[in-house]
C-alpha cells in the first residue's frame, strides 16, 4: 500500500464512484525513485478528482461516461503513463495509439486503433460511438475522422518523451545484441510494463461506463493491436453487470475475452463483481500465463481492482470524495 | 429450404463435422437467378467437401482447424462470396480484407484487419496465431508479415470483380443523389448483404475450431473494422463450449460480443449449444436491432445455424459425408 493512500484496497470495495488504472506489470519498489512514485500517485489522484468533478457536473444521460472519459484524458495528457502524451514508440519511432469506450446504459461502444495525430484518442473513441454508426475504426482513416470532427490534432512530435525514446533505443540495442526480432517477443518480456490507462465509473443512478487508452508496446511492429481497443477484451460496460477496463499482456486478454467474461460470470453464473473479477484475473488469466489486471465497477458502486503482477498503478474515489491511490501489490 | 439440400436444417442438428456460411442479409428468392442460386449452393458444397477432406486427412493436433481453414480458403477463392476474391470495394476502390481463426483446443487465436495483398487472409490469420506471439495485426504491417512468411501475395487487381465494382458505383451514385455520406450509414441499409464467409468444425475427438473472413462493407471509409476479425465478436472457439463464426451487421455483433456470449451462456448458464445460439441471434441480437446470423458447433457434433434475416448462405456436412446447403429462411 502506498503512503499516499488514505483508504484500504480491500478486495471488496463499496461506495466507489470512479476507479482508474495506469498500467500493470513488473513494477518494483526498488525501480522507482521516491519522486517518480509520488508523481505517479499524483497523476492518478488528479485523474480521479477530475473524473469525479466531471461526474458531479455532468448533464449527460450517463454521467459515468463523462467521468471515465475525463479521467482517461487526464492520464493521456500525463507523460508518465503510456497513453496519449507519454506513449511508447513503435519500431519505426512513431506513436500509434489505441482507445475504446463503452456506455453501459446503451450498450454502445466506440474504439480506434493505430491513430497517430489525435491528442486524446479516448475522445475520438467516444466520437466514433456517438457520431458514427460504427464501433471500431483503424489507421489513417481514424485520424482523418478526428480531423473532420474537429478534435484536437497534434503533430507527431507532441507525443515525444525522452524516457520512451530511451526505452525504444534500449530494446532495439538488446534485439541487435541477442539477434532476436520482434516476433521472438522480446517486447513481451518481463521488462514490459504493459502500459495502458483506463477508468470505470458509476453515476449512482444505475449507470456505468468504461474507458481505456494505450500507446501499445515499445518497439511494436507489423501493426500489432492489443486488447485495449477491443470491446469485450480490454473494455466492457453493461449497466446490468459491470464496467471493466483492463491492462496487461494484451494477447491473453484477447484470447480470454477478459472484460466480457467478467460480465458473463455475473450475468449467467450469478457471481458478484468481486468474485467474477478476481476469478478471471487470478485464476483464468493467471493459469493461461497472462500478466495484468483489471479495474471493475458495478452500478451500485462495488469495485474490484485485481491484478496478478508485482504492481498496478491504480486508484479510486468514493462517493464522499475520498481518494486512495497505490502502485505495488503489498 | 433449397432444392439442393438433401437434409433438413432443423434447429438441433447432430453428427455434424463442419458448417459453413457465406453471409446473411436481405437475400430474397426473387433477386437471385436460378443460375446464381445454383452457383452459390455449389460453392458452399465445394467448401464443405474440401473442408471435410482436410478434416479426415489432417495430421494436426486439432484437425478441426485444418477443416475450418480449408473451407474458408475455398470460399475466399470463390468470387461469389465477399471474402478474398470477390471482396467488396471500399470508397477508395480498393479491397481491404479481414479474417480471424481460433483453435478451441489451445484457446489461441489469430486475426488480421485491412490487408490488401494477401490472397487468403484466413491463412495469414492462422500464421499470426501459430507463428507469432500476437493475436491481431492490422494494416500494411499485416501485408508485410504475410510476405515475410511466404504466403501467396497477389496484386490488388486480383480481387477485382465486375459485380462488386458495379455495387460500389451504384452505392456512390445513390450517395450523390441523396446527398448522404458514409457516416449516414447508407452502406448499412437493408440492401446490404453483410457478406462474410466462415466455417466451424469439430474433429470427433473433442476439438473444435472457427474461421471467419470478409471483404467488409461496400463503399467503406475511415478504416472501419467489423466483427469478423474480432475474437469474441465474430469468431470464437473453445473445446469446452463451442466454435462460432458470425455474419451480419458487424457493429451489433461487436457491442454484444456475440460469439463469446454464446459460449458464456453454455459455460455459465448451462445452456445447450442450440439454446445458446438461438437465444443470442433471435433474442439478444434481434432485440438490439442487429441483423445477421451465426454458425455454431460443439465438440460432440451438435450444430446450430440461426439467423434473423431473410436468408443466410449456409451448409453443413455430417460425419457420414452427407451435405446440406441452403440460402433462404423458408
Amino acid at each position: 500500500m502506498s503512503a499516499a493512500s488514505s483508504l484500504d484496497f480491500l478486495p471488496r470495495l463499496s461506495n466507489v464512484a470512479l476507479v482508474v488504472h495506469g498500467g500493470a506489470g513488473t513494477i518494483l519498489r526498488q525501480n522507482l525513485t521516491a519522486e517518480l512514485e509520488a508523481a505517479c500517485l499524483a497523476g492518478l489522484t488528479a485523474a480521479l478528482r477530475t473524473g469525479f468533478d466531471a461526474l458531479r457536473e455532468s448533464e449527460a444521460e450517463n454521467p459515468a461516461l463523462d467521468a471515465a472519459e475525463a479521467a482517461v484524458r487526464m492520464l493521456e495528457d500525463d507523460p508518465l503513463f503510456n497513453a496519449g502524451k507519454g506513449a511508447v514508440f513503435t519500431a519505426d519511432g512513431i506513436n500509434e495509439l489505441d482507445a475504446a469506450v463503452m456506455d453501459g446504459r446503451t450498450g454502445r461502444a466506440g474504439a480506434v486503433a493505430g491513430v497517430t495525430t489525435v491528442r486524446n484518442p479516448i475522445t475520438l473513441a467516444r466520437a466514433v460511438m456517438e457520431r458514427t454508426p460504427f464501433v471500431l475504426i483503424a489507421g489513417a482513416g481514424a485520424d482523418a475522422l478526428a480531423a473532420e470532427f474537429g478534435l484536437e490534432i497534434v503533430d507527431p512530435p507532441y507525443f515525444f518523451t525522452e524516457t520512451r525514446w530511451k526505452q525504444l533505443e534500449a530494446l532495439q540495442k538488446r534485439e541487435r545484441a541477442e539477434g532476436s526480432t520482434f516476433l521472438d517477443a522480446v517486447s513481451l518480456s518481463e521488462d514490459n510494463k504493459f502500459g495502458t490507462v483506463g477508468a470505470v465509473a458509476c453515476d449512482g443512478r444505475g449507470n456505468v461506463a468504461a474507458a481505456t487508452s494505450t500507446g501499445g508496446m515499445t518497439n511494436k511492429r507489423y501493426g500489432r493491436v492489443g486488447d485495449s481497443p477491443i470491446i469485450g477484451a480490454g473494455t466492457w460496460a453493461d449497466n446490468a453487470t459491470c464496467a471493466v477496463s483492463a491492462t496487461g499482456h494484451g494477447e491473453y486478454f484477447l484470447r480470454l475475452a477478459v472484460a466480457h467474461d467478467i460480465a458473463a460470470r455475473m450475468r449467467y453464473a450469478g457471481s458478484g463483481l468481486t468474485e467474477a473479477a478476481y476469478a478471471v484475473v487470478n485464476d483464468a488469466l493467471a493459469e493461461a500465463g497472462g500478466d495484468g489486471g483489471v479495474i471493475a465497477i458495478d452500478a451500485r458502486g462495488n469495485a474490484a481492482l485485481p491484478f496478478n503482477t508485482a504492481g498496478m498503478y491504480r486508484g479510486y474515489i468514493t462517493w464522499s470524495g475520498e481518494v486512495a491511490a497505490a502502485i505495488y501489490a503489498d
